[in-house]
């Protein structure tokens, strides 16, 4: 059997406090849960009991490297900008969610980041 | 018209590392939003953007405090244990998620937290 599992990898370049990267990983997970409603992957991951890891890169280029990894392999990709009221710039990619979708897909993505 | 947010409240005394409150966070947004679905409260909220405060408290105690309060006040609480598969012991209660609701019935419970 597959387990599912979502991916959240977070910008450090930024100089977000804990709090702040909190709240862009729950705009994260919503987003995944949202978009991916209704499907098997979705599914089974909230029944799971919603496993995910937070994971961190050095940059926005960075970010993006993993972002087109994760497309081309078809796994869903949801990018968070934040509207910039407090601690950053409008509109700046502070985090992306990958899948929800089996641990195998993920992990070859993001298997070599480390954990924030 | 009034605007709505989520508040999520941690508890500060169990020495998570910063990527494991982000990912207690994540579960606590999806939670809220999926206990909400269909609600008007909820719709709003996810169509204004979202809106979440994260906010600190001492401990379980205090945040089982918080949490009455809330619900006294007819305001949907999701409370989120941890499997304790890592760094915490099964079982634990390590945030709370208040809301979606109108800013003022959230601030009139955690008005007095500071942010994470």
């Amino acid at each position: 059997m597959l387990f599912m599992k979502l991916a959240i990898v977070v910008r450090k370049d930024l100089g977000m406090s804990c709090g702040k990267i909190a709240g862009q990983v729950g705009h994260a997970s919503v987003m995944a849960y949202r978009m991916a409603s209704g499907t098997h992957e979705s599914d089974q991951w909230y029944n799971e009991g919603q496993k995910k890891i937070v994971l961190k890169t050095e940059n926005g280029e960075s970010l993006a490297i993993i972002a087109s990894n994760a497309e081309r392999n078809c796994i869903q990709v949801n990018y968070i900008r934040d509207f910039g009221l407090t601690q950053i710039e409008p509109n700046t990619l502070t985090c992306i969610a990958i899948g929800p979708d089996s641990d195998e897909k993920i992990d070859s993505i993001v298997g070599g980041l480390k954990l924030l």
